[in-house]
C-alpha cells in the first residue's frame, strides 16, 4: 500500500493541521476542495494547502452537480430530519466522498482523510459513503485520534509548522455552509433556552431588520425541477438556488432552531439557515398536494418523508434504499409542473397561491356554490359504508 | 319508533330551516347547541330554535371538556392533517355527537340530525360517531336530501315560515369556529391561486398590521398539559387556550392556507386560523424533542402523527385505534414537563428556547468545547459497525 | 350516447342473465371473456354469450400479460393483504378492466358492465380501474340494481329466456380462479369456527393425502423474475406459474383460511388456494433477505408490503401510488438473481436453502469459528454508542 | 469502587472461564443463573460456579415473570423480527439484565458481567438494559477482550484452573434456549444453501417422523392472555407455554430457518425453534383479525409489528418506545377473549377455526345468501366516491 492520501480540505485550521500531521506520519497528502456553494473565495486554497505540506491541491466546482443530483432528490422527497432540518451538511458529504474516491483512484491513493470528529454525524457520512463506493479504501480521521488535548495545543502545533492561524476570535461559532444553507454550532448556541444571538446568522437578516413591505415570489417547476423565479428562467440550477437564498434571506426567512438527535446518540441544539431549501421543499409539497391523489399524498407523508430524511442523515446516501426511494419520488416528479406563489415578510414565507398543469383541484366538485357537480346522495351512502366498522363495533359493545 | 329527534343546532339559517322541515315531516325537534368556544353569544339561541318550531332547546357549555378530552389528545399526538391542518372542526364533531346521543337517550329520541352536506367530511364525523356510541340511532341529514335547489329557495322557505334571515351579504365566507380555531370556506377562497382576502380572517390580524415589536411568550407544561402562560397559571384549560389565541392572533400568527383532500375524494382549498392550536402543537413537539430518545421520537414522527390525524379527520374518533394511539401518547405525556419560549412577530411564531425537567440534552456530551465527555474513539468504531452493510454492498458490487 | 356495452363475461348464470337483462333495456351487448389462467375451457363461451343475446363475443388469452405485468409486481412487493391473502382476484380485475376499456374504445361502446355485487370488493376494483383509464365511460352493474330478490327468481328469468342453467347443486361454493390461485366463498365456509370441508378445494390436495415423501423444489430468479424450476428454464412465465401450482398443490401447499376486512366495511371468512403465489412471494423475500442491506429490507417490510397490498386490494391499481411503489420495487428487482430451495411435504413448503449472486451474507463475518474477520472491540464501542440514549434516559430517571 | 461483580452465569465453559478470569483480575465474582425455561437441571450450578472461583452463586426461577412480562407483550405485539424470528433470545436478555442490576444493588457490586461476544446482538441487549436501569454500573464483557485466540487456548486455561471441560464434541451447534424457544447456531448451519441437519433440533421432531394423524388444539384467551389448552385451564402461564411447546413440537411445528440482519451489520443464517411462540402469535393475530376494525388492524400490521420487533431485537426493551407501544397493545388486549383452533400435522400448524366474544364478524352482513342485511345500493355510491380521485386523475390525464 502506497502512503498516498486524498484529504477533504477546507483551508481552515483543522484540515491544515491534518495536512501537516499526516505528512509527518509519512503520507503524501493531496488535498481536495470542492465549491459546493459555500460562498467562499477558493483562490488561496492551493497556496494554503501547499504551505501546510500538501504535494498537490485540487479545487473543483461541483455546485451544479450538487444542486441537480443531491438537492433535487432531497426536495422531491420533502425530507426534513425530525420534521425540521433540511439536511444541508448531510447532503454535501456523500458528493464530496464520491469525489474523494474518484480522485484517490486517479492519483493512486489507498487512503482518504477527513476532518470530522468522533462525536458528530459527518464521520459516518464520509466513511459510509467512501466504503460504499470502494470498500478497499482506508479512511483516516486524524481529529478522532490525535494527541492535541485542546484548541491551544493544536494552534501551537500549527504555529510551529508555519501554518497560518487566522485570529477570528469575535465569532465563537463554527459553520458548515453550502448551496442548501448553513449549519451554525457552538458557543452560546449550546444553551438551549437562550435565543440564538443575531451575530450568528449568515444568510438571513433579522426579521426586525427585514423590509417593511412584503415581497411576492413565484417559483415555477417543470417536471419536478424549479426552472424560474418570478418568470426569470434559469439555465443553471445552482444559480436559481443561490438567488433564492438571497431573495428569501433578505426577508429573514429560513432560520431553524432545534434540538436534534445525532446518530451517535447525543442530543444537540442546532441552528441552521436554509432560505432556498425550505422554500423549495414547501413549494414542491404544495404542488404535490394539488397534483397527487389522496392515497399517494398520504403515503408520501407517512412513509417517505421522514424515512428518506433518516437515510440521508444517517450517511446512507449510497444505499439501495435511497436509490429506490428516489425511483419512487421520480415517478411522481414527472407530474409536478406548475407554480407556487410565496409572500415573504419579516421572517415568514407563506404559500398564498398555487397552480399546476395536472391539478386535481376541480372547482366544480369542491365548490359550495350552486353549480356543484358532486352527488350528495352518494355522500350519504359513502358515509354509511365508511362508518360500518364503527357501527358494528358499537353493536358489539352493546 | 317515536318521531322525536335531537338536532345539532347552530342558530344559523340552515339548521333553523331544518327545525321547520323536520317538524313538517312529523318530527318533534329538540335542538342541542354547544358552546365549544366559538365566541358567540348563545342567549338568543333558545328563542330562535323555538321560533323555528323546536319543542325544546338545550344549550350546553362544553368548552372545558372539549379542551381537556379533545384538544389535548390531538396536541399530544402532534396531529396535523396532511402536515398542515390542526383538525379543528374534525375535533368538535365527535364531542357534539356524544352529547347528541346522550341527549337522545335522555329525552327518548330515536333520531339525531345534523346540518352537514353530502360532500363534506362532517357528515362522516357525525354519523360514524353517533353509530359508534349507539348503532340503533337513526341519523337524519336533511341538507343532503331536501328539495331546495338554491340558497334562494331555502330563504324563501324560511321567510314563508317566519324564520329570521339575517342579511349578512358582505362576507361571502362560511365559518366553523371553536376553541381550537376557525375554518373559513367559500367565495374567493375557491380560487387556489388567489391570496385569501384580509376580510376573511377572524382570529388573526394581518402580519402587516401586527405590532412592530416582537413579543416573547413562554408556555409551561406539566405532565403533558399546558398550565401557564408567561408564569400565569390557569385553572381552566379552555381559558388558557382562549388567551393564547388572543396573544398569538394579535401578532398575525396561526394562519393556514392549503389544498386539502377530503375523505369523499374531493380536493378543496381551505383556509384556517389556529393560533393557540399551532403554538401548542409546536411547543409540545419541542419538549418531546428534548425529552424523548431518538428511537421514540422518530417512531412518533413516522408512525403516529399523520396516522392519528387521518383517524380524526376521517371521523374515527370513537375507535379502538384512536384510543390505543392515545394510550401510546399518554405514556409519553407523563414525561413532558417544562417550558417553551416563542417569539411572536409579524405572522411568525418561532421557538427560541426550551427547557425540560427530564431533558436528555446533556451539554457535556453535546459540546464541541474541551470539557467534552464523549469518547471519540467509540465514534470511530461505531462508524465502522454502522457502515458495514454499505461496505459489504460495495464489495458485492465490486 | 350509443347504447352499446362491453360486458365482462364468465359464461356463468349471473353474467348470462346480465346479457339478456341489458339487451332487454335496449343495449347492444358485446361480451369479453379473458383467459387469465382459470383453467376452464373457453370454447363454448361464444355460443353461450350469443344464446343469451350478445351481438358479439370476444375471447382473449391474456395469461402471459397477467403473469408479467400483474403477478410479478405483486410478488416483488411481497404483498399479502392483512399479512395473508395474495390478492388473486384483486389482481385480475384491473387487467380485465383495461381490456374492457380498450374493447369499448374499439367497438365504440360508451358503457362497460360487470357482474359484481354491491357488497364485495370487485365492484370497486372494476369501476376505479375503468374510470382511471377513461373517466367518461359509464359502468353498469346490473346485479346491484336488478329486481330479482332470490336465486330462484333469477333462474326463472334465465329459463324464460332460454339461458341454460347448469344444475351444479353439489358444490355450495362460489369460485374465482386465475393463474395466481383461487378464491372460495359461501356455504359452510361462512361459519368461521368450522374447518373448511375438503371438497371446497381445487388446486391443493389434502395434506393427509399428499405424498409420504418430501419433494425438493428449486426456483431460480434472474433480475427479479423466476426463470426456472429445478433447472428447467421456462420461456412462458405463465407456464412456470401454472406448473408451480401443480407441483406445490400436489403436496397440499398453498391454502389460506382467514377473516378478512373488505373495503366496504364487512368482515368475511375467506378461503384461498395460491400454491404458486405463496411459494414465489416466499422465495422472492428469501432472496431479498440475502441481498438487501438491513436498512432497505426493514423499510420494505414496514413501509412497502402491506401498503402495497392495500392499494391493490382497494382497487387502486391504476394509481400514481402503485406505479411509484413499483418503481421502488423494480429498483430492487435488478439485484435479485439467485435460487431458493423449498421442501414440500404434507401441506408445508419451507425454505431450506438459498443462494444469490449479490449475496451480502459473508461467512467470514458471520461465523463463530476462529477464522472470523469481524473486529470484536468495535462491537464494544458500537454498543456503547448505540446504548447512549438509554443510558442518558437512565440518568435522567435517577 | 469495590471490585465486586455480578456475572450472568450459564454453567458452560465460557462463563466458567470468565469467573476465573475476573477473579484473577482482582474481582469478587457473584454468579447469577436464571431458570427462564431452558429445561436444564440447575442443581449443579452452584458447585460449578464455586469450583471456578465464585464467592457466591445465586439461582433464580423467573419462568413465570418471563412468561407474563416478556413473552406476553411480544405476543400481543405480533412481533416477528424480519417477519420471521420470534425474538426468543432478545426477550430473555432484558429480564436477566434487570435481575443482574437488582442483585448488584443488593450485594453492593459496581460491575455486572456477561459472556457475549463482540459481534452478536446480545452484548447490546445486556448493556443497553443494564445502563437503562442503572447508568452508573460498569459492564464487563471478558469474551470481547480476553487474550485467548482460539477455543483450544480457552480450554487449556480452563484445565489449568481445574474448570471441568465437558467434551460434547458430537454436536457442533451452540444453543440458547428459554420458554419461548431455542436459537441454534454454528457449524453446518453457516452454509445458507444447506438444509439444517436433523440433529440440530431440540424442541421439534422431523415432520417426517411426526404422527400420521393430525391433532387439533384449541387455545383459549381471556383479555389477551392464553388461559387454556383444549379446555384445560392453566394457573401458571409458563406451564401453558411449556406444554404448548411439547404439543406442537411433537408434530414438527415451530422451525424457522432464515437469513437475519444483526444489529452490528452482519448477516447470519439462523435456525430457531419456537413451537409455542409461533402458535401463540398466530392465535392472537387470528383473534385480532376477528375483533379489530379494519382501521386498527391495518395500523397494527403496518406500524406496530415490525417496529416493535426491531425495538426488542435492538436491545431497547427498557425504552419509552417499548413501554408506549405496550400501552397501545394493552388497550387492544382488553378486547381479545375467544378461542382459536389449530390443526397440527407433519410440520404445519394452521388455523382452522376461531371465535371471539367481541367478534365483529357478522354473518348477516358477510353472507352471499339471500338473508343478507347489507345495502347493495350503498355499495354503488361508495364505489363512486371511493373511485373519485382516480376518476379525476383519469380526467387530468385526458
Amino acid at each position: 500500500m502506497s502512503k498516498r492520501v486524498v484529504l477533504a480540505y477546507s483551508g481552515g485550521l483543522d484540515t491544515s493541521v491534518i495536512v501537516r500531521w499526516l505528512t509527518d506520519r509519512g503520507f503524501e497528502v493531496i488535498t481536495y476542495t470542492a465549491d459546493v456553494g459555500q460562498g467562499e473565495e477558493l483562490s488561496e486554497i492551493e497556496e494554503k494547502a501547499k504551505m501546510a505540506g500538501a504535494v498537490e491541491a485540487v479545487i473543483d466546482d461541483i455546485k451544479e452537480e450538487f444542486a441537480r443530483e443531491y438537492c433535487m432528490p432531497l426536495m422531491r422527497a420533502g425530507a426534513l430530519y425530525e420534521g425540521k432540518y433540511p439536511l444541508l451538511s448531510a447532503l454535501s458529504r456523500p458528493l464530496i466522498s464520491k469525489k474523494l474516491v474518484e480522485l484517490a483512484h486517479k492519483v493512486g491513493a489507498d487512503y482518504v482523510a477527513h476532518g470530522s470528529t468522533g462525536k458528530g454525524n459527518d464521520q459516518v457520512r464520509f466513511e459510509a459513503s467512501v466504503w460504499a463506493l470502494d470498500p478497499d479504501i482506508e479512511v483516516l480521521a486524524p481529529v478522532r485520534e490525535w494527541e492535541f488535548k485542546s484548541r491551544e495545543e493544536e494552534i501551537e502545533y500549527a504555529q510551529k509548522y508555519g501554518i497560518p492561524v487566522v485570529a477570528t476570535k469575535e465569532k465563537p461559532y463554527s459553520y458548515d455552509r453550502n448551496l442548501w444553507g448553513v449549519a451554525i454550532e457552538s458557543g452560546p448556541l449550546e444553551d438551549p433556552y437562550a435565543e440564538p444571538p443575531e451575530d450568528a446568522f449568515v444568510l438571513t437578516v433579522s426579521p426586525e431588520k427585514a423590509p417593511d413591505t412584503p415581497e411576492y415570489v413565484e417559483i415555477e417547476f417543470k417536471e419536478g425541477i424549479p426552472v424560474a423565479i418570478n418568470g426569470k428562467v434559469y439555465k443553471d440550477l445552482w444559480k436559481l438556488i443561490w438567488d433564492l437564498n438571497e431573495i428569501a434571506g433578505k426577508h429573514g426567512f429560513g432560520r431553524i432552531d432545534m434540538i436534534e438527535n445525532r446518530l451517535v446518540g447525543i442530543k444537540s441544539r442546532e441552528v441552521y439557515e436554509s432560505p432556498a431549501g425550505l422554500l423549495l421543499i414547501k413549494a414542491y409539497d404544495e404542488l404535490e398536494s394539488m397534483v397527487l391523489d389522496r392515497f399517494t399524498y398520504h403515503y408520501k407523508i407517512t412513509h417517505v418523508r421522514h424515512p428518506y430524511a433518516e437515510v440521508v442523515y444517517n450517511g446512507l446516501w449510497f444505499s439501495t434504499l435511497r436509490e429506490s426511494l428516489d425511483a419512487f419520488n421520480e415517478n411522481i416528479a414527472k407530474l409536478i409542473t406548475g407554480k407556487v406563489k410565496f409572500k415573504l415578510y419579516k421572517g415568514c414565507g407563506n404559500v398564498v397561491g398555487r397552480s399546476a398543469e395536472k391539478s386535481m383541484y376541480i372547482e366544480d366538485l369542491a365548490t359550495y356554490s350552486p353549480h356543484d357537480s358532486f352527488d350528495h346522495k352518494a355522500g350519504a351512502a359513502f358515509t354509511k359504508v365508511w362508518s360500518l366498522p364503527l357501527k358494528v363495533a358499537g353493536r358489539v359493545r352493546k
